[in-house]
């Protein structure tokens, strides 16, 4: 089968090809009775109009770049999920880059955007700030990442989590707090959760125990640090993980020390993806509203590509406490 | 700051925008010199040349379109992921798609694989098969689905992990045993792993008990069909569940039931996802060997774009019983 052309197109209709391709870059007055001639002609001849071509016309690729590190996490493939439905519905596709392995590619993806292959970025990467996220004018939407100054950032409201994290924990009789942050080793960012955590702590005369298992590493590089932490800290009998699934590497830990949860050892962790909530309904976590933070992420994009603006905004969405028995 | 163009690269090289544009485009000879002076320049001014126009010359977008389900899944979630790092590698970037709220997407990118906008699609959606695959020569590859007679099919060996999943319950001294389909209600397609179970029970003179459960249902929906189905089979003590997820269901449902997994009811899930066995190690499941399937998905389907033929081939990768204690 020969894949039928604009001229094939332009003689089912009865027009002249200048005319199709007038209508396919949406120039210039064509009739509405011709415009329905040329559509039914599509039809017929199971033409689908090159849209890397058209994408030259129209300036806008329609595709938007999402970087987040993995695809292989309930709270990145939960947002994954929500995001590119929230896009599709907008008509615009996702380019997908999985960031935990490779520094380079959100470069690699500013490339992209500097050359209009994609219209805007969704960043959520754990990689530190890189320069490149300052150029002016390029739409881009940072979840949980602080990526320069003007660029607009979407989370929950990890402060009054880290808060929920500490009181339940206090609640619950606990005297040697734990924070385990998931940052990379290097990284001199902050996490707000963990500036509540201290200030709960200090507030309470209690003393700030705080140690760094970085998100990227492996399940038994997880498993060997928190064994070395346990035995370091013998006192611990509260833990505030980083994430999830530090909760899940946490709870092998303790088990295999001969320690109860929650008798000896009382566990938050944070994030409440709906699969980790299946497959551990037993923690205790924060949840974070990640079909919102989607929902908002994908809105402001839209803004700043059809204003050509950036719109730097900070959001921050409300967190829940789940009761699991951990605690 | 004003984008640089061609002229700007050509004045800086001190050489025609022609040069410079036969040089983009790979035509004609241009010597080493010449293009030192034009790699240089484009460096220079940051000259990112514009992807979307070489990209009507090469003829090769070199985006892959890969349609799953859904991120928002341990085994699927782990899929892509290596999907994409394998692309990534070859240089390939991924358009993703999350088909399981639309059936039209799968359609919507058949159409971008015409319009030449990805070389490529591998597909493992649940969908039902749709007669669009078949159109000849477009590189597709299937990721344990039959989508059409001449489309290759990579896969584990979904016959070994049925028989797999019987035989340890069987070993565990289980009598009635039902099989948890995850197929969608209207599929006709008879997995190879419900199969292996039809075959073995009947070989050893035991009763056929298969439910289905699509994976796309709810949680809630999950819960009530198992609670329905765990009153119209008072005996069952031994379950098969069509993959992890379901597998959790059907440890909560157990337990609110009051009866004790492994001492009154056994369970074997499927999909072994890291995820999974992080969260929940509790679980005895059949575990696919998720990267090697990837690899081999992304290597074939290069080879398809590279010879411009289908390769009608089936890959099955073997399957490995993970001893947990639900059983």
């Amino acid at each position: 089968m020969k894949k039928p052309s604009i001229k094939d197109v332009a003689n089912e209709a009865g027009v002249s090809a200048t005319t199709v391709s007038r209508y396919l870059n949406n120039r210039g007055y064509i009739s509405e009775y011709t415009k329905e001639r040329i559509v039914k002609a599509m039809k017929v001849l199971r033409y689908y109009p090159n849209e890397v071509a058209r994408s030259l016309f129209t300036n806008q690729s329609n595709f938007i770049g999402i970087i987040f590190p993995t695809t292989n996490n309930p709270f990145f493939g939960e947002l994954i999920f929500h995001i590119e439905d929230e896009l599709y519905k907008r008509g615009k596709r996702v380019l997908l880059c999985n960031s935990i392995n490779e520094i380079e590619v959100e470069k690699d993806f500013l490339n992209m955007l500097r050359s209009k292959i994609v219209d805007g970025i969704i960043v959520g990467s754990h990689n530190e700030v890189i320069a490149d996220y300052q150029i002016p004018d390029l739409p881009i939407v940072a979840v949980d990442k602080q990526a320069g100054h003007d660029i607009p950032n979407i989370s929950c409201d990890n402060y009054a989590g880290g808060m929920l994290a500490v009181e339940e924990l206090v609640n619950k009789k606990c005297e040697h707090i734990i924070f385990l942050s998931g940052a990379e080793e290097h990284s001199k960012d902050m996490n707000l959760r963990e500036c509540a955590y201290i200030e709960k702590m200090k507030s309470l005369g209690k003393e700030v125990l705080i140690e760094q298992i970085p998100f990227s590493n492996s399940l038994d590089e997880k498993r060997e640090k928190l064994h070395a932490i346990f035995e370091k800290h013998s006192k611990i009998d509260g833990v505030i993980a980083g994430d999830d699934m530090m909760a899940a590497v946490v709870l092998t830990v303790v088990k295999a020390k001969g320690m109860r949860i929650p008798e000896d050892v009382k566990l938050v962790g944070f994030d409440g993806a709906k699969t980790t909530l299946s497959l551990l309904p037993e923690l205790t976590t924060i949840q974070q509203p990640i079909a919102e933070i989607a929902k908002q992420a994908v809105e402001l994009l839209m803004l700043e590509i059809e204003s050509g603006k950036r719109i730097p905004k900070e959001v921050r969405l409300p967190v829940k406490l789940i009761k699991g028995i951990t605690t």
